[in-house]
């Protein structure tokens, strides 16, 4: 090559080479400094809030990486193996359901025990009129539980605190998040939740119960947790990402199965929110898992009929069984529901921009350190005890009404009429929404028997609580679920709505607030179909569901335009590189040539590589993954000069194994595949652990080579410079990649056979508008169509041949 | 070039060129025969059984054309008219499920009358004891009812017989099948359906409502048919395979809701079973016409339950509300639940191997004329008609419970209990099931009030007679369904084996009648979230939920390890060249620079091309796609020997628009960008008609220039040549490709910048295996690594200079 300076010959010499360790892109690939044609460059932050602690993020590698071993591996599996591998596939989603259904249980008999005792005792000293004590039972008893589940989230699981749901979502999009998937992350969300919940915080059991599934999956695909895994050969057929993705979805589903009681809808939510990619095989299998689920649930709930759980009672789900109520409804009860909806979609948005304010702040004093997490949550702890404790002492006593079947007043846990500190025949109202768990105050509320069982006056007091604990629960460091907090303060205005309606609708109030409910849902967390089916069949009542359908379509249109859904914008606020289904449009107006130039130069390495040079990238780069190119000899062509050849890409983890088994060749020269086979096993190579820090190489083996050949993957997907970002992203999103490569669009002697390699990072409309800010609000604008060079072609090119 | 003999100098002189009409692949690229190195070469047959006539198809293009033109279209794109876009999209939506909603009210209006009528004066003629006059007019209106569908369909539109699903399926994924969307198939299959449905044959309304749903959408969206569209500028913009692909979506959905009155069951369908390519925003689009579909249903029924509506009855929906009943079972209930299951995987796939035999020797009656398509559909009416008449008489005539509430006997046209031929305070139980419209069958033997209702003689005659039914009568030449007839086999052996199981079970017949017909439609059509779905809304009750999931995985799972589903066998038997979701294992052994090797040599255009050239590519080829290569001035580079650029792809439409326009250069030059919006315009260059025949180009202009720069487009997906054909597959259905190019992954002088062009049925594994036979078992065979060589790189390259 007679440009000569090639970054190969020159890497050595170049010394300053050190790039600050914040601030890189681990899956691109950029040694240099970039030749600052322009005064921004596209840097890409590879870090993200990971349960509230900035730690460094990672791509999942959904490509099968059809390298010469793979492709032997492959080829000698036998059949027995095949159906072995579908076996154990199958095994683990059983498990998955099964394990799930159990932790649900467990989950529901703690609470409903706990809670249950709790409420019991304080129940007793205002039968006794020792009000104050009660309150100071009360608080301190919630206090005691809450401590207890924050205690277990800061010290020993940060990434437990919260409902998961996000970084579920940001994991099957293709993110790894550390320690989210970990069995201490598992236990403490477990017995978090339990405390939390029964602590009565204003948070839910449904969103934690989906990571915990999660989890559960994701430790029985990888045969146990980190350090304890079993190694059995046909388990780490499933080490890939690939498979991982897969059995984590069916634990995704089982969760949200386990939460509602709700098969099809927990399907449906993992498809439609959580997942992103999908396959019909896929829809199978999570289906299968969460009948495994529900089978587990009604087994326990009809054991517990029979009164052995304690005070397990109606099983801790919200079931709120409306099949025997008659729905009818007419033409003009369109006007109640699209009120509903409507409502439903600007609160539902509003409730999106406040949480967004309110976790932002409680960013800021999480990040001060444990103490003040621990504080925070106290904090909330108390002021919700007192609250639930003292507010209905503003209701007034209503007289209970003979026509109604239930018992009236009661003193019992759950119910519908509580005493608390009424006269004989007389109930509060507010008590039995406050003074309850959440599940059956969501019962309660729904509850439609009863017309007038409910005061305006207490629904607002109710109402207005919740919206304030919804608001300030939801970030302290406890594992927290979104719905039912969501749930609780749509239902209030839902049945509050109802009350106003007064006889112009035959619908019942108790519907009115399913439906707030149900509208408040679609108006923060925009789901349609899914939620459509998971309040079917809560409700168990198929009259409902064209009126369900309307009010989720109003709701989630008019809050998609205010804002995003609750989760896109957690995602958002914890920096997890989330792509979204559609490429932003001004995308079509950029190459990935011009974003390749705003990078750094790629990093090629040849196919039969130098030592030195291997430790030398893999020191002074975060990339994850290197072309490998290789001195072309192309068939059939008299004249080679200068031609050169796209072997493909190697991966870091794998150049890190090389290092470590030291296999090394004394000469430069093509191994044969007998070689590579004695030392690497394809089971072994999806490993992902190891670092270069970990490797020592002596000065001799520093001179040696490593032949890459059979460890590259010879079919990395591709695109040419001209390709537009809009449609490489679309490749890129819809295939599933970690890398993507960029072949220049010219053929001619002394063009590298690859421009560029784009990542993840790269693509997010977020980081190419900080390097190109003028493509912001480009839309109207008109641009010159000129032809993008490769960028510094000479540059890029390895020298193979030295 | 030094290698001199280009494709483009060759070409003039070489007129051996015809090739035949048939056997070559209209979206590949070839020109000359390939250079047989081995001696077989992909061939790829166009041609599929559409509507029982051989036709040519052609593929669908997904990927954005991101020309100048488009480019500069959507520049200028203002905000009102993407919010009209959006608006529009919506209204569309709407106006499908409004028209979906319409016309199944309508069908069912019609057939419950047509059938009721029948039924009432047949019923007449038995009651006074004229038992051949009965049968002659039950014959013979039956006969009459099947002419009229029967004439329609083979005389109007042979697209409208069958169900269209496997036609919609293989739409959805990419596949063009002509005359399959138009007007005169939406009429013949909608009054062809009302004639069939009615005529009493075994056979359901529910495929066909798919398919007239998705007529009404692509309708609705193209602005009219054929040659009457509405040519306003909005509706145009809906005028690509992207935007009638999504409302093709929803229109399908609204017809199994409109079939099943199973709004979420209709969306999962498409979901699970019909489309290819899915979004969450297509998942709430066609949420939202579901909604409007039923919303449209209840009012009707509403309507109709006062009696306006003649005969309609309970609105001629399969809705056997069970909600009532109480549903108990317990772990020992999974024994007969599980023999349902393998019972209904094992005869589905029976089914399924049965009805394609069937169907090849009928395909070969029909391909005779159309007398035989209309003789076949005749006899089949007689042995029908004859049947359902002449078998209750074998029947023993029951005495009436009088502890059941229904009327016994009932010689209405519904009800559960037919006197027929019976005595006073007796009734028929096989006329109960067969002397009805099928829809009533199913109710009267899914109810679940009467224990002893049927006999299991009766029963057994009735699934014999309905297993036969079902095997003859899907693929005569009138509209038809495959669910009914299914639903019919399955609730049979169902209640057969409730009767069976007697006092072992709690669970009641008419659950087994349910779960017998879930079990088929698992076994034979292989859905499983969607049917449970589906089921779960037509029966309204949720307890049923556990074991209709288990009894559906099971049946699925014993099926699929017999045969493929009964769409996949259809699909097969017409040829559709349908792409599925994964690549077959021996895929990976395959690069696609030896799938290319096996075809003829691309033909390549250069950039600016000579209009002589251009026509003599479109008149011997049928290719739909060509790259366009320019002369390559490689930036920053001194020497430029010998460079070339890959410039995009250009299709073969807008190549014949080039042309019929006339937009011809008298010299060798680059044009402006006015100068080609003069000429051309986005919305028009959607459009697809016109063929090279219908151009006239006289000498003067042969010999003329066209600037193909702005109408190509520019950013193409590639693949490199050494990728293996697996990926190269999943890129080509993920992303919705029609070609994908191949570039070398060489880089030197002289070597081509595209060497290969893939298209749908280049990826098909039965057109590779035909090329490439060693690889079929090939699983377990060691193949030797050989690089292969892009083939005959130089007599591939076009010499863009001359």
């Amino acid at each position: 090559m007679e440009a000569g300076s090639s970054q190969l010959a020159e890497a050595p010499a170049d010394h300053n080479l050190e790039v600050g360790e914040e601030g890189r892109d681990p899956e691109s690939n950029a040694l240099h400094k970039p030749l600052l044609k322009r005064n921004t460059t596209l840097s890409s932050n590879p870090l993200a809030l990971v349960g509230a602690k900035v730690s460094h993020i990672e791509s999942l590698d959904y490509e099968i990486n059809e390298n010469d071993l793979f492709k032997h591996d492959w080829r000698s599996r036998s059949k027995v193996q095949v159906l072995q591998y579908i076996f154990w596939k199958w095994t683990l989603a059983f498990l998955v359901g099964l394990s799930t259904g159990l932790i649900a249980t467990l989950i529901n008999l703690a609470v409903e025990n706990i809670a249950g005792y709790k409420i019991l005792a304080v129940v007793h000293f205002i039968e006794n009129e020792r009000y104050l004590t009660g309150l100071v039972y009360f608080t301190g008893a919630n206090l005691l539980l809450t401590l207890f589940a924050s205690v277990l989230c800061v010290c020993f699981a940060p990434t437990a605190a919260g409902p998961g749901i996000p970084e579920i979502k940001a994991y099957l999009n293709g993110v790894d998040t550390p320690n989210m998937f970990g069995v201490t992350t598992l236990v403490v969300k477990i017995f978090g939740s339990i405390g939390a919940v029964s602590a009565g915080l204003d948070l839910g059991k449904e969103g934690p119960l989906v990571h915990i599934g999660s989890c559960i999956a994701s430790l029985l695909g990888q045969g146990g947790p980190d350090n304890y895994r079993l190694k059995w050969r046909w388990l780490r057929y499933f080490n890939n990402d690939r498979d991982r993705r897969d059995i984590i979805t069916c634990g995704a589903s089982s969760g949200v199965c386990a939460a509602f009681r709700s098969p099809v809808g927990g399907v449906l939510f993992a498809l439609e929110e959580v997942a992103t990619w999908w396959r019909s095989a896929l829809l199978w299998r999570t289906f299968f898992s969460t009948a495994v689920v529900v089978v587990i649930l009604r087994t326990f709930i009809e054991i517990c009929n029979s009164g052995k759980c304690g005070l397990f009672g109606k099983g801790g789900l919200i079931m709120f069984d409306v099949s025997d109520v008659v729905v009818t409804y007419h033409v003009m009860d369109v006007i109640p529901i699209t009120i509903i909806g409507i409502l439903g979609g600007i609160l539902g948005s509003l409730y999106n921009y406040l949480l967004h304010k309110v976790l932002v702040v409680y960013n800021l004093i999480n990040q001060k350190g444990r103490i003040h997490k621990l504080l925070l949550a106290l904090t909330v702890s108390i002021f919700t005890s007192v609250c639930l404790y003292g507010l209905p002492f503003l209701a007034k006593c209503q007289p209970c009404d003979p026509s109604v079947q239930e018992i009236c007043p009661t003193n019992s846990r759950s119910g519908n009429f509580k005493q608390f500190n009424c006269p004989d025949g007389h109930y509060n109202d507010l008590a039995t929404l406050l003074f309850t768990t959440n599940d059956d105050a969501v019962r309660n509320i729904f509850s439609s028997n009863a017309l007038k069982e409910f005061q305006p006056a207490s629904l607002l007091i109710f109402f207005g609580l919740y919206c304030i604990l919804g608001l300030f629960t939801f970030g302290i460091a406890v594992p927290s679920g979104l719905f039912l907090p969501i749930i609780l303060m749509g239902s209030a205005y839902g049945r509050l709505l109802g009350i106003a309606m007064g006889s112009y609708t035959k619908i019942d109030q108790g519907l009115y607030a399913v439906l707030g409910a149900a509208s408040l849902m679609a108006g923060s967390m925009r789901m349609t179909v899914s939620l459509c089916v998971i309040f079917l069949e809560l409700t168990n009542n198929l009259l409902l569901l064209p009126i369900t359908m309307i009010v989720l379509l109003i709701s989630k249109t008019v809050g998609d335009s205010f804002n995003p859904s609750i989760y896109e914008i957690i995602l958002d606020l914890k920096g997890l590189p989330f792509l979204d289904a559609n490429p932003e449009p001004w995308m079509r107006n950029l190459t990935v040539a011009e974003l390749a130039d705003a990078k750094p130069p790629v990093v090629t390495l040849c196919a039969v590589e130098k030592v030195s040079r291997i430790v030398e990238v893999l020191e002074n780069t975060t990339h994850n993954g290197f072309p490998v190119v290789d001195e072309g000899v192309v068939p059939l062509m008299g004249l080679a000069t200068g031609a050169t050849e796209l072997h493909g890409l190697i991966l870091r983890a794998h150049l890190v194994q090389v290092l470590k088994k030291k296999w090394f060749l004394p000469e430069k020269r093509r191994t044969e595949e007998w070689e590579v086979r004695e030392k690497f096993d394809w089971v072994e190579l999806a490993e992902r652990d190891g670092t270069i820090e970990e490797v020592a190489v002596t000065r001799n083996e520093m001179e040696m080579y490593v032949d890459l050949h059979p460890l590259t993957n010879t079919t990395p997907y591709t695109v040419v410079e001209s390709m537009s970002v809009a449609k490489a992203m679309v490749l890129f999103r819809q295939v599933g990649l970690r890398h993507m490569l960029i072949l220049p669009k010219y053929q001619a002697a002394g063009v590298p056979p690859v421009v560029g390699i784009l990542t993840r990072q790269d693509l997010r409309a977020h980081n190419i508008l900080l390097a190109f800010p003028h493509l912001q609000g480009s839309k109207n604008r008109e641009k010159k169509h000129k032809i993008s060079p490769p960028s510094s072609a000479n540059e890029k090119l390895s020298d193979c041949s030295g």
